[in-house]
């Protein structure tokens, strides 16, 4: 199994698709192709978030700013996985949670000139990606192509800082419904349900899901990241607690 | 075959996907992932627009805006087919067309504690409707975590009133094209290709197909769906008519 | 294999999938659904970019703006590649790729009335692909469903001019990132990446990569498609340059 994403948008996917089915016969499953363009640090955390749930598989992950510079194309082995990709952290948190303890270890990428220095995703990782699949993923390093690094870039998430009554953190993205996930851990909600919390200064509830309020009203839940999320029951909680991505979040649950 | 939708976009259901992936070699097909957020009416007339095009299927539907209430978990056979979902009535004005005249049977899902109480299409639907398909659409219900259940939410659309020279509905979707999609049978417009009608008060000509009137004209036809729709070619039919979704429509063919 | 690609957005492409598999257990792979709505020739230029990546397939292609008119529905044999679209040239630029020099050969397709008048990506191009896909790329044409035609709609794309220190040319897509691709070879470029060009009378810098340049400045580079395109890293080309699809482009590399 092959899992895509980028943040290609259409069709450029399709020409990564038609690269691997040429020397590959794996299932293609998308993740997804709409990251924010060159957001690095979005995808990684999606990817942290979606990329556990499958069953072991080979990722190849596209978002790359630096396309066509000096920045490596590497695939990162995480236990029973293999997430191909630019050197530029997208995939290391997502590896983190795959190799389940195992040690990362990283190759560079080397197949000769690409045929173009802007559309690597076509051009190294997709027949990258074919390869890893093909030799599996416990094995591919046996081909020429791959060699062992012993340095590669890393995202780090900021952490949040967590008291007994008060949490300082940050809104790391906004999911399509607009709930602003923060990366304040979901425990300092726990007992709290049914409770109230101080977002920013001003009052929420916290419940455990988003229609235990009213269509339109405010809510702080934990959501399915086990983070603390801002929510708005079958609206956008980014507008209704004005929050955007990288904004500070203060909790107060005395 | 198992189909998904959902109101999630991306990259939500590749959660599903990967959690299905985990006990199932089904083959996936997404049926669409965009629509309007937990709108469950226009999601079930989409589902009951498409669904009967495919073969047996297991069917994962994930349009839930009650998610994590005490809403159950359902999955309603029909026919050859079952569909997987919450139990707001999603399903089941598909389910009605897949059943093709047999018996619609509903089973309430029971897997134990959900690991999140805001995303159980991950936690909830994905693995029901791989314990669906992997043990076959006439036999799920030998595993325990399936119950029939004797009521259930339905769904219906309104009904429109047809007369011989008159015909009063509404608008139930507009499609990505703009074309407004009412509830009033195609039936109406039988033999009056060529003619006018009057909609709202207003003429415009009824024609077999959008190309039959120059660009940017409006006309009134009878869409793949078999009901009457207010269209333009190569434009939006919404927009010229000037309607919304739950608009009323009266339509004078005297 | 059966590739798809349309301007449907979803969920039509779906009812499409359904049809296909009821009776053909090809693999599907989505190229597109969101090509410009009825825009024949962005969806040829696309088409002729991508397909050309697949290994031998069938590839269903629905930008039909004259559905149910008397436009005919055609299969295209090019190589060991089939289009099957309807007959306005959408995907005749692609098959000169795919046919790599073989002749390129069209077939009617007539499977009797259609179910619609609006929907033959459902009605008519999905079965015939499910057809063509199974008696085979080399065999189809067996089935009374195809009668070979000697003439058919083609698409051509505008010719630039190209001279030793000049070329003008025109605008023929901006792609999702902002880069406005022309119809300019990159060839004219040969030679010149860390010098500058003028377009449209104004200097810019030439590069192979799009993080040559600082981030929001602008680009003239050769993109994937091997053609001159207008670009800014991490921001849209088409903004920068003040140029639509369309438009002239006028590049002096004295």
């Amino acid at each position: 199994m092959i899992t895509l994403a980028s943040d290609f948008g259409t069709p450029y996917p399709a020409a990564m698709k038609g690269v691997v089915l040429q020397t590959s016969d794996a299932r293609l499953v998308d993740v997804a192709h709409d990251f924010p363009r060159q957001d690095v640090r979005t995808a990684a955390f999606w990817l942290r978030e979606v990329l556990p749930w499958f069953p072991p598989a080979v990722h190849l992950v596209v978002v790359d700013p630096g396309v066509g510079t000096d920045r490596a194309a590497v695939v990162v082995r995480a236990g029973e996985h293999a997430l191909v990709g630019p050197d530029n952290g997208v995939c290391l948190p997502a590896a983190r949670e795959l190799a389940a303890g195992a040690e990362i270890e990283v190759f560079e990428i080397d197949l000769g000139d690409p045929a173009s220095s802007t559309f690597h995703g076509r051009d190294v990782f997709a027949p990258a990606a074919a390869l890893v699949h093909e030799a599996g993923v416990d094995a591919f390093e046996s081909h020429e192509a791959f060699a062992p690094v012993d340095g590669w870039v890393d995202t780090s998430f900021p952490e949040p800082t967590v008291e007994d009554d008060h949490a300082e953190g940050e809104i790391l993205v906004v999911d399509g419904f607009g709930n602003a996930i923060t990366n304040v851990p979901g425990e300092v909600l726990d007992g709290r349900y049914g409770g109230r919390v101080t977002v920013n200064g001003a009052d929420a509830p916290v419940e455990p899901t988003y229609a235990a309020v009213g269509a339109g009203q405010r809510l702080v839940t934990v959501g399915s990241h086990e983070n603390v999320e801002l929510a708005v029951n079958r609206g956008r909680g980014e507008a209704a607690f004005d929050v955007r991505v990288g904004d500070t979040v203060s909790l107060d649950y005395s």
